[in-house]
């Protein structure tokens, strides 16, 4: 953050997407991968947001947007390690929004429902129809548009999936 | 919906925001009233939707906003009249989504959570802050941005309030 | 409504479980179907509650349970005609609780998420395991415990479901 | 755990009921304020799951209660601390509930929405009216309920508050 701040100046936007997940029963989990996950899916975006907040409340504008997952609505079975932090990064997403929103910062949280168009996922599954994956140009206009917003209508919370994907 | 077929043809953006609400406690409102509101905040955009959801589906592309509030999230003493059919409304969103989406229709539902700076609005309470309600343009620009999302990453379901609203 | 009264007295307990469902799309349901279930799953229950509520507010006391399903939390493809009185029906709970509760009418909506363990459920499915159905016996258990809950810790929302159900 | 095991045998019931919380805005709060307030309200329930999850497996029967608050479902400003672990409980609950159901250990998440009358809280605002507080007799008789359910219709979740609460 401080070179960024040297090199770009004060960051008006701030995206966190960063994840970790072990899949696992809650016997199999450790507790150091229950928590590293916890405060990867969560801490880190309180971090990341403390970093940038003052420069933005100095501003008096700026957007955080926090990535969230289909498991951040939803806690399933083997999955407690991902949908804990994501449900508290949602958490999160809220209290930043009522608490900067009337200083000009813009706080979003937006739910990725399904499997992003990248490299990695394209590796695993070659022969997978690039209709079911959303692209990263469309989730990318998305966040512009949510940095764009005019303060008289800011979003909170949306969601973005694939127009062919059950749900 | 016949005229506005013969004179600019299919509709591809159907947007829904018809309201009717009384307010009033469970033994006050007649049953008139309340089936009333339920048709006008729900029933209307089914009735709408049948009448522009085949030529979107012939063309396999389309919009449908529905238009919700805060009582499509919560009921409210003294609300029910809103609330059922704003709940309902929101059911009908996902219903449709889920139904019309996979054949290239997009359906979305906004929560407008807030006063929107209209004529009627304004002449209610003249000194109000323009900061503190909803400007009918940035919504336009939400709901073009929502007709304008490529079917990779679809928003069903997001919400619109002032930054300085209270929620 | 005025026989239960004659021969009963005043009702201290109001439990709404009609339900009425067409199962079909968007294009497939006639308005008439639609409206019939949104009368059937929701306007009822506001028909129901408003003739108990006046004798349970002039006793200071009653419970009135309002049983929701599935589909009061999702709305599903071809099922509109059922989730859109089942998400009006929650609202409606929400509302009468917070307009009633003040007064000592406990207010409470259930959603049954499964089958039940009926005659006509098992006739349609003889060799259904047992446990994977609802017994109408833990049901009325259940319900009777929200009947007997005291006004210092009252349920408005639960919901209930068979230990092997998936969801 | 393993002192209770010893006197007292394999534990049928857990219920997790700790909490921390330093109320405080994004930028007053310490990193490892953050921390522990996540560890105390989520991975606390963690750890003692895994304590009785064990031998509630091997005897086919066991109930684990979680108690969440109005923080469980609402991110307000300046409660980041707490809902984020409080969300994530509730995360922890469902996943839990999904994995161990079918194994007949019931989990259950209780929003307990109000002040408790506890000596505490009584000392702090002596003249509060008893109504408006929920008596931990009444919170313990529901609790009671809850593992008192047959498997047939279990809760997931459910929420209790006074009857004269406004929400």
């Amino acid at each position: 953050f401080d070179r960024v701040r040297e090199e770009l100046g004060t960051p008006e936007v701030f995206v966190y997407n960063a994840g970790a997940f072990q899949m696992g029963g809650i016997l199999e989990l450790t507790p150091e991968q229950f928590d590293d996950c916890l405060r990867a899916n969560c801490s880190g975006g309180f971090l990341g947001a403390r970093e940038v907040l003052p420069g933005m409340v100095e501003m008096g504008r700026g957007t955080i947007i926090l990535t969230g997952a289909t498991a951040s609505l939803r806690g399933g079975a083997r999955f407690a390690a991902l949908s804990t932090g994501k449900f508290a990064l949602r958490a999160l997403s809220q209290s930043m929004a009522r608490e900067f929103g009337p200083q000009g910062v813009h706080v979003a949280h937006v739910v990725v429902d399904g499997q992003i168009d990248t490299p990695r996922v394209r590796g695993m599954s070659p022969d997978r129809e690039e209709s079911t994956m959303l692209s990263p140009g469309s989730i990318a206009e998305t966040y512009w548009q949510l940095h764009s917003q005019d303060p008289s209508a800011w979003t909170l919370e949306m969601d973005l999936r694939p127009a062919v994907e059950s749900f």
